[in-house]
């Protein structure tokens, strides 16, 4: 390339990387997300901006084409998605995020210190490192624990049960899985999260060595048929990787008895791991905090911290009860990365255990949101939440279009809206109803709630993700419902 | 909880999440990112900001424990961290980000539109959907081409060799690997990047059954070679699950012959997957796109935005050639996502297809930066950066201490420096030199480069990976690299 041709390509690229444009543009971003986030607050607009796919994909194009400015293309991404920081979003388990953490995600994206070595990023290697030992031990974990930061739950458990698989079936790292089908299995609390299941796929282990743990009427891990379901398998020669617990589980909410769980996983000398990815956080309150008890024992925990602890996704802490189990998960040599002439001890490169090679810094977040408001507020949106799923049951209870489904323990609620013109009616009817009701509800964009089974049936299920939901929600939710339940009633 | 309790906890949640708090700390935020983004841009500070994991431990800790302020934990990120905006950074494939990226990252995270499901993030899905299309129409794929978009390169090649594990062995995803050990192999380019030995070991085949392909002089898959080995593992009995091509690889930035590669493997019947992690964005510019020819044969490719399109990690791009594939991945219901009810076609539930069930929203960065600076500005990174690597390459060989290690095809530089004193010296103790120059160079912060090794011993290597290195810096660095060499002679 010639030097004209070199000046002009590097005025184009200094323009796009000129600090004062950055800072113009900023601003917008600032007051814009600051609108946003009033907006939603008060229930401004919709919940979910509810379009189909192709509107909104010809929608991104057009703005893609058409050379649209800072402004437009944020408020566009406001305009069109899910509005979680609305009260009225009670959907799936991804929370209203701590604002200020979008912040540091911003932070964390221009500097773009993307570890995998320490080299890469010193700083953002040792804030995961305090953040990993301080939620290990808010958690109650005894000290030897270990862990890494990684992209999310489902990977955490893919990673967890590697490592699991790797310690319980020496070799197969290096030489696969030699033993053929039917051999080594997965024992997983029966409504365990997705992830659980495609890992047994994954690993090469196949969906069907993913076997159910039996549970009580709770929809918790029923200890004594474990015990006799650990016994059996030995009897049959099975490998059993590891028992997966919930705490809490996905469904309904409901939180493992871990202890005994544990000491049944210790007599049987099975790895258990424990899919805390949402239930976690109620280490850091009085009130609930005594539903972990026993999680000190667990091999290997997941937490994600864009659940309970109200950052934005992704970031998930995957806890080992001994630190040097990290290393058994992936174990290999990167001689441009991991090299022999290392200037410190590889445990501070973290791609070490994680699936991940570059890795977003993801831990800034959650340290600053700590170190500004302190751990109470980890507390106090436990407490507000968990609070929240009581009061609404409470309501539920007494209401009599709403049957509550599950006892809840977290913040999750499975229900259905039975209007008296249906009660009585064939179960399947009742379902049926549950799913255009709830297709009525979203498009309107007035809530946001989820389906789910119940014994077979069609059912809605809530999550108070949102800590500024509060009972005014219910009211106006209860409202909704019969609104649309009488007008699907009066069009049948 | 009473009544008084909740208002107080109420009130502590409510100052937390308060818009007007969110716009002051923004507004802190933002000047000083642009502050930060000036300073690195005139190497106002060190590029590493070298210091041992256990100083910034203790650092972080106690910024943790102390309360500080938004603008003192921003600083501290800054002011410890590793500064790929210095332009003299010439580490890791980890870019200098287009800097309005970053506030679509905040914007992605204030309103944490998680995907899925569609309906989480109706505008999130979109523009992923939108991004899918273009960046696989602009490398030229065939019609029919369908993908998804994941947490880094690592986790894209480990979803694609699932995916090829899956069709090539039938019946594994749900009965496991039922052949034993030694049968199903990979043949991946002899310096493929570490994801794929490990995805080997993942998927319960074994590292062991990752096979590397030869290699010519240019380190590029030897083709007749290829074929020779793909006709000797079939007259073996083993079934190979793919061949991974680079484009480029991650040592030295060379493009393997795609087209030919192609050819063979569609011969055989094999997968083909191309990590075309770094490389793919040659696909913008007229000057290096012939490097890619044939990559539209490949079977499955990977793309990482938060490589050669800069932005920030991770945002990973897996497109397959045949768009149902990406459905052999992953094979599994979940009731309270992907229910039977479902409002739309599957195909708009992102989870299907990926690790991840919640994902972070990651396409909106590049959408944004490609609609307000066009897709020149992409054609210009790629060809400031390949071009400065061919500029630095000419000087390098012109420069009696430098020994050049490859022909730079990408932004990669694999060299010895090598001062008079040590011509002829033994090989070893070249190396040897190698780790203790960059050593010194790296802690003073004045450059950052990385380790390699070619034929066995320890080398140099630098990735052009922020666009406004220059000349000037390829000055700066032979200056320092001579005076550390210096010392370090005087010293021995």
């Amino acid at each position: 390339m010639n030097q004209d041709d070199y000046n002009a390509l590097r005025a184009r690229i200094e323009r796009a990387y000129a600090p004062a444009t950055f800072d113009k543009h900023g601003q917008t971003a600032v007051a814009l997300m600051a609108e946003f986030l009033n907006g939603s607050q008060h229930s401004a607009n919709a919940v979910l901006n509810w379009r189909a796919p192709t509107s909104n994909i010809e929608e991104a194009q057009a703005l893609l084409n058409d050379g649209a400015d800072v402004g437009e293309l944020i408020q566009a991404i406001f305009a069109h998605g899910q509005t979680i920081h609305d009260p009225r979003y009670m959907g799936h388990q991804v929370p209203a995020p701590v604002p200020m953490s979008a912040l540091f995600e911003a932070v964390s994206s221009l500097s773009n210190q993307g570890m995998t070595v320490y080299e890469m990023g010193p700083w953002s290697s040792a804030v995961e490192r305090v953040m990993m030992q301080t939620l290990g031990e808010q958690l109650g974990l005894t000290p030897g624990f270990g862990g890494i930061l990684t992209s999310g739950g489902s990977i955490a458990n893919l990673t967890a049960l590697l490592t699991a698989r790797n310690i319980a079936l020496q070799g197969t790292w290096a030489n696969g899985i030699s033993e053929g089908r039917d051999k080594a299995v997965i024992v997983a609390h029966g409504e365990s999260h997705y992830s659980v299941e495609r890992a047994a796929g994954i690993l090469g282990m196949g969906t069907h060595n993913c076997l159910k743990a039996a549970l009580d009427e709770h929809s918790k891990i029923d200890v004594a048929k474990l015990d006799e379901q650990l016994h059996s398998l030995r009897a049959q020669g099975k490998t059993v990787i590891a028992v997966v617990a919930a705490a809490c589980s996905t469904r309904t909410g409901s939180y493992d008895p871990l202890r005994a769980i544990a000491r049944v996983c210790k007599a049987h000398q099975v790895w258990l791991h424990v899919d805390a990815a949402h239930g976690a956080a109620a280490a850091f309150s009085d009130d609930y905090r005594h539903y972990l008890e026993g999680i000190e024992e667990a091999d290997s925990v997941v937490w994600d911290a864009h659940k309970m602890l109200f950052m934005p996704a992704l970031s998930t802490y995957l806890f080992y009860r001994k630190s040097a189990n990290q290393y058994q998960a992936l174990n290999q040599s990167a001689s441009y990365l991991f090299d022999a002439n290392a200037m410190l001890s590889e445990q501070y490169n973290t791609g070490l255990g994680t699936l991940e090679c570059t890795k977003r810094a993801a831990a800034f977040s959650l340290w600053a949101t700590w170190a500004v408001h302190g751990k109470q507020l980890f507390a106090d949106l436990v407490n507000i939440t968990y609070g929240m799923a009581r009061t609404f049951a409470r309501h539920m209870l007494q209401h009599p279009h709403f049957q509550l489904l599950n006892e809840p323990e977290a913040n999750v609620l499975v229900f259905r809206y039975v209007p008296s013109a249906l009660r009585g009616a064939d179960a399947g009817v009742i379902g049926a109803f549950q799913v255009g009701l709830r297709k009525r509800l979203i498009e309107s964009g007035e809530f946001y709630i989820v389906p789910a089974v119940d014994r077979g049936h069609q059912a809605l299920r809530m999550v108070i993700m949102n800590p500024l939901t509060s009972e005014a929600e219910f009211a106006g939710l209860s409202a909704a419902l019969q609104r649309h339940a009488e007008q699907m009633l009066a069009q049948n």
